[in-house]
């Protein structure tokens, strides 16, 4: 991310890394730590007419498999779930990197990027621990406090699975990398770091009188840069 | 994003929003907000093999045109450059929406997509703006105070503009938007705000003594939710 930086996508090893080789990784601790950091992922898939179409979504890792959901009626859905080459990108943002130079301008992130054709996910027993997983991996202990889906429900919604098997993650870290002379200019040269900031929750207006905000919402974190 | 929500691209208009059309809207200035506020895009192709490939970069809106860099030599944007499809995509979380029942659950977010082939940018002077915009995109008045590019670093960058022709904004805002039956239920319903918070910047260990950080760094806030 950055003019100094490049993935690329060779067809013999799609993810495999090309150029700087220091920030990619095949390590599937790191890859999954990504995954499981982050709240949206950005699901690209080709439709029918050869246009491809990324995606904001809402997903959970459990063991080897993202999942991920959407209304079953959909374009997208009905593409990935009929086994369209698929890529589920996520990527976390760290900080600004401000260079000496304008071409090392650049910025700190952690991503991973799954290649694979997705799963439709219709047995009913998975379906439903995938739709456990994206809820509580929004927020922890939250599927045991609310109403579980119904069939209805449960028809309404398109649950697709992509296995990690073709994967990398990318990772840049650390001030900027300037030249060497450059280090003599007068620009002021480091890092402004970013983070995702929770706010104070926002009770439904409709909320019935007497429901408290139970604690582990109170504390409610995301966790940062390790 | 979340099971009660679908974005979807049709053939005939591929940027028509179908499904949950309250949400959706090719308001130019809705889209434009989107994209100057988010530091992160999504950049979708399809490889030569077929398989659809989503990186995360950096870009910056001029008028009608997103732009885009890489590595010259990268695959990624040589592919983009070649004008192959594209599919650019810019998503700012606001926050997660905590439903009494778990189908609703969902997250409070703006999204922005442009569908179209991209354009290498060649002509120097463009080039040279759209790099420009780049550096002012991540911190507005960095360029002046930076070493500009060379005539090496320019030719070892690709750039590339994709043009807001085809292009759709989709926001969810508000409380959760449970079954009016569920109502009654004893979970707690509300919002859980997320915002991109700035820290403290950090200074290149390699800076030269002496230099302080300029005011304009000092104040630095991204731009929230409006």
């Amino acid at each position: 991310m950055g003019t100094e930086d490049e993935r690329t996508g060779p067809a013999s090893d799609r993810v495999r890394l090309r150029r700087r080789r220091e920030r990619g990784s095949h390590d599937r601790a790191s890859i999954d730590a990504i995954l499981d950091e982050a709240l949206v992922a950005h699901l690209a898939i080709v439709m029918p007419d050869g246009q491809p179409l990324a995606i904001p979504t809402l997903h959970a890792r459990e063991g080897d498999v993202v999942y991920c959901h959407g209304a079953s009626a959909g374009r997208t859905m009905r593409t990935t779930a009929g086994g369209a080459p698929a890529c589920l990108t996520v990527s976390l943002l760290d900080g600004l990197v401000l260079a000496r130079s304008a071409m090392h301008h650049s910025a700190n992130y952690r991503s991973a990027i799954i290649l694979g054709r997705a799963r439709e996910v219709t047995e009913p027993g998975e379906k439903r621990a995938a739709l456990r997983s994206i809820v509580e991996r929004i927020v922890p202990g939250r599927w045991r406090e609310v109403r579980p889906p119904t069939d209805n429900e449960m028809r309404a919604t398109a649950v697709v699975a992509l296995a990690i098997e073709e994967a990398s993650a990318k990772v840049r870290v650390g001030p900027p990398a300037d030249d060497p002379e450059d280090h003599e200019l007068d620009a002021w040269a480091g890092v402004i770091p970013l983070s995702l900031a929770v706010g104070a929750p926002q009770p439904d207006p409709l909320l019935r009188p007497g429901i408290e905000l139970p604690e582990h919402l109170r504390r409610y974190r995301r966790a940062g840069r390790p």
